[in-house]
């Protein structure tokens, strides 16, 4: 090793960082001048193609630290991939291919980070995934490593705790974390806040530990290859100074989110012999240095190549990577009452028959959710993934199996724990990956567990997010409609679903699941439209016919998927909303204003009891929904 | 210890636990009847007054695992509470004061749980609670302890390690957990998702580590008084078979969320000693046992009463249980442009100084939040408490500190990483607690931290939470208005405070913040009303006034609190509705349309870049609102 050189290439991935951070007059530069030693290392040991970002052996370099994108960047503009000097310099400017946190827009980028604790999980899920494509494609074809650099920020998560333990559990040793232990926090010193023995922790979880000076390059580099040749996921304590080199600032809290300052830049940069006076400034021997990737990484796709076309592999491969959704043969519920838990189980079944890359599971609670996949067994041989009850890391784990390039990942847990994975289901929502939903145990038909398992205000929750389609669907056909419109889009999709039995519906008359909502009884009459989705669609039927008897009019609108509703035409959304529009849902609704001119929903938590009387007491009954549109 | 007569007594646990869910055909029986014997044991540990469930120094008993709630409501009423033999047998029904997971309305239930993880946190929170309190009362005052039981779903979830990092941080000796460690999980073995080494991971963080046999009652109580000794915080592994006793369910996952069957129970009491004929059966040895819990716990607190007699804290007590918030001295922003994360800080500031219990903390974003309490110390001898980067188990914490008795907590964060703690803030709304949310770096204003740091749809989700007030204030003086509602209000509160400054208001011309939304500027001609908060409203005024050059005239609403304005009757939000009414809200906030004709929002998540080019980017300039109402 050329400590010298070394120290060469550290220095320049220092000075980026510093200067982008400067130039922009915003971001965190302490992080990346801290963890600069330790990726130049990496760099050596990393197998990539910045030529070609999607191969699918990379290894994967997560920074989970998001806020350290300022050296993300640096390294993938030096390693020679699509990020011009240019791009540096933009840095966190609107529009730039280097937003303040990474975004997978831009090329080389494995996954967006930025929540605390998501990278972490993220690594674990890519460690997972390539386990699982190991089974599928053999380990000659896959074999590479997960690398992740993490913070204290990250490792005091609860998030990162609970991706750990299934590291351990699934004794991933393609994991390779890095713990930029630098002390120091927002705060002030991180022991002011967290004094946990990490090394005993990540032992507890069956971790190997390594613990290292993280300005050292040989340390590392010896860590990096004892790490490499573990046969257990391996914990890397690197102790850092943050700001390391940036004189006064180092090790100081100061250097975390604000720019560094020219005069500190400047002097930083004299003593590490560089010019004072220039700025994004890049020797021609660095660069070829990081450069070399690129051949490198041409070399070692090409020698995958060569194994992929003797493997027997490559059809199965190609389908993995391009699968074909017109040839599944979905059960057809036509007729048939049942609680959606079950349509979707069936449902499920079939996927991730028909489908290589289906596979997934649920916080603990598969034989609730009715996601087991039967006869196709567990993880890492099988397609059933037990998380555990772990529903972020499971959500943040599926993210990375969804960006692993072959999978389509779907999670499951009761949709009032959907509040415990929803940060990571946002990230899924930013990228837009297919990561599929399963969330059973809707509203208030969840009767006797109560209002802590009662969901009311979720529905408004997923609604809002961008990116995202959420569908509560009424019976089994709008639930194989739904999984057709889900597995073509190209966003992530929830499935909310009923624990009890829902009555099949009749044929749409106008419109249907892929407009959103599609009316389901129509009279030329009409004074009212009942609005409702999920199990209130039955009962505004029952309602409207009983009306009927009374001469008043209704028709009944299907609102399978609020989201998909709004995005269709005037027209469309007009000739659904005919006279008064009252939404009907067994939850806290205000988003069906939009479309609504009354929504009759619950503005309370729920209540435990069984849940005929729980609907009955919050007015979901034929008799007390009579009363209120007849006084409308 | 009579051993027999433990049993017996457990076994009376066992039974009535079993004949409740199976009346209520519906429930958890596996729980209660593993941890039966440990309870039994423990009851002769407990210092509690059945008479009087609010005495302050008594222990405080948390049933994590809310699902085995059977088992603490059977406790309750051996022990004395008020909690009839009917109420057992109304179990699971509506309204009755048995519900599926235990609630505060019920006398005795220390706090709401359910959701996993939670009511490990919140144990953690009472034991913080409980130290702070000794400093303030002092330690002959209050040296009580907690217990909470828990399982491997608590364990699994995040929350607990992020709690437990804070249990060893704080040495909290007054702490001890019980895992009921059945090696059963719903979707079977729990070594199929867990097989960490627990009793290393708790010594990592710093916990003494028991580990027993927890059906062996010598060995439970050895353990609970070397864990009552010790000056860590104490697990108790104890390991147990789930549904003892059941006969040919004991150890099987059959027995964790279904009723156990007639039969099952017939012969388990029947090999118990029990008659087999009878139901909710007490035998009065086995009552006097339990009930004399209420001859101690009166003796207990009456000496605890002359102790506080002589300690001269009388007065202080008093202010603590009824704090006077009427002779709060709030700063004036009268005409003052800041952020209101700013203004906020002042207000914090003032409000810890005047109320003795008021403190809190921020996930280690003090600095940015502005929450800093100056001069007043750290936990446990001040006021500041540093949470680490751990949202969850701070929201948890503090639903503790505020189901103490004395305390006014607050947690503070981003508020994108509001996600982070939902599933705490919303087991706070549901017990109506005063838990004080400070949520800053409101909106697309974050700027260049960009989407992953952005909140767009946060709003919509809090908007959507039943007993949850929601303050998105737009200057100082509406900041101060809106704690002084929130200090009166019976229900935790949020305030959504920007990172940019805000221009000053002038006077409302109509209402007030109190009634969620007033007028700003009005017209008699007016033609719209724009109708916004936060960061909006100054923009809508500016908006108005361009607009009035050109003829048009509009009224302006500042909404800082939907949720008030909703309870508003209808002549009041009809005074504020005139003409057409356009929404504006740098948000994804569809529930305006309650109040709006049309909403501007945010459709998409945000941007990275300078705050003013993104607001410029998403249509929040003057420019861009004109082009938009003159159109309508």
């Amino acid at each position: 090793m050329n400590k010298l050189m070394l120290a060469k290439q550290a220095n320049t991935l220092r000075f980026l960082s510093a200067d982008m951070v400067q130039k922009a007059n915003s971001g965190h530069p302490g992080a990346p001048l801290g963890m600069a030693d330790i990726l130049t290392v990496l760099s050596y040991h990393l197998s990539h193609n910045p030529k070609n970002p999607t191969w699918l052996n990379r290894d994967r370099l997560i920074f989970s630290g998001g806020h350290a994108s300022a050296l993300l960047y640096s390294f993938l503009h030096l390693s020679g991939y699509d990020l011009s000097l240019d791009d540096l310099k933009n840095f966190r400017q609107l529009h730039s291919k280097t937003p303040g946190h990474p975004e997978i827009s831009t090329t080389g980028v494995e996954i967006a980070t930025g929540p605390l604790g998501q990278g972490v999980a993220n690594a674990v899920g890519f460690a997972m995934a390539a386990k699982k494509a190991a089974k599928i494609l053999g380990e000659d074809l896959i074999n590479h490593k997960i690398y992740c650099l993490c913070g204290d920020g990250d490792l005091q998560e609860g998030i990162s705790y609970e991706a750990c333990s299934m590291a351990g559990l699934h004794k991933l040793d393609n994991l390779i974390l890095i713990y930029d232990s630098n002390e120091i926090s927002i705060e002030g010193d991180v022991a002011l806040a967290f004094n946990e023995n990490v090394k005993e922790r990540f032992r507890a979880q069956h971790f190997e530990v390594l613990e290292i000076d993280g300005h050292n390059f040989e340390e590392i580099d010896v860590a990096l290859k004892t790490a490499k040749a573990s046969k257990k996921p391996c914990l890397i304590i690197a102790h850092t100074k943050i700001a390391k080199g940036a004189g006064e600032l180092e090790g100081s809290h100061k250097s975390h989110g604000a720019p560094l300052g020219e005069e500190v830049i400047k002097k930083a940069k004299k003593e590490a012999g560089f010019d004072e006076n220039l700025s994004f400034e890049i020797s021609e021997d660095v660069k070829i240095r990081f450069e070399s990737a690129v051949e490198l990484g041409d070399l070692e796709e090409a020698k995958w190549k060569s194994v992929l076309e003797k493997s027997g592999k490559k059809e199965l491969l190609e389908r993995l990577l391009k699968p074909d959704f017109s040839k599944i043969n979905f059960p057809d519920f036509k007729g048939k009452d049942l609680a959606t838990r079950d349509s979707n189980g069936e449902i499920l079944n079939v996927l991730a028959a028909s489908l290589e890359g289906f596979l997934g599971g649920s916080a603990d609670l598969g034989p609730s959710n009715k996601t087991e996949l039967h006869k196709m067994g567990d993880f890492v041989e099988g397609k059933n993934i037990h998380f555990g009850i772990r529903e972020h890391a499971m959500a943040a784990i599926n993210n990375a199996f969804a960006r692993y390039g072959i999978f389509l990942p779907f999670s499951a847990t009761f949709f009032i724990f959907s509040e415990y994975l929803k940060p990571a289901a946002r990230i899924a929502a930013l990228m837009k990956i297919k990561h599929f939903f399963i969330f059973t145990h809707d509203s208030i038909g969840v009767g006797e567990d109560g209002p802590t398992h009662q969901p009311i205000e979720q529905l408004s929750t997923f609604r809002a997010m961008p990116n995202f389609l959420t569908f509560r669907v009424a019976d089994g056909v709008e639930n194989v409609k739904a999984w057709q419109i889900a597995l073509e889009a190209e966003v992530p999709c929830a499935f909310v679903l009923s624990r009890q039995k829902l009555k099949a519906l009749s044929e749409p008359i106008f419109g249907d699941v892929k407009n959103g909502a599609y009316l389901l009884k129509e009279n030329e009459n009409a004074k009212f439209t009942l609005l409702a989705s999920g199990s209130e669609v039955s009962l505004c039927l029952e309602v409207a016919n009983e009306l009927e008897k009374q001469g008043v009019f209704c028709n009944v609108v299907s609102m399978p998927c609020f989201e998909l509703f709004e995005k269709q035409d005037k027209a469309y959304q007009e000739r659904l909303l005919k006279g008064k529009v009252i939404g009907i849902e067994a939850a806290h609704s205000n988003e069906l204003y939009k479309f609504c001119d009354e929504v009759y929903g619950i503005e309370s938590f729920g209540e435990s009891g069984k849940d005929k009387d729980v609907f009955e007491y919050f007015g979901f009954s034929i008799s007390k929904l009579l009363n209120f549109i007849l006084k409308n």
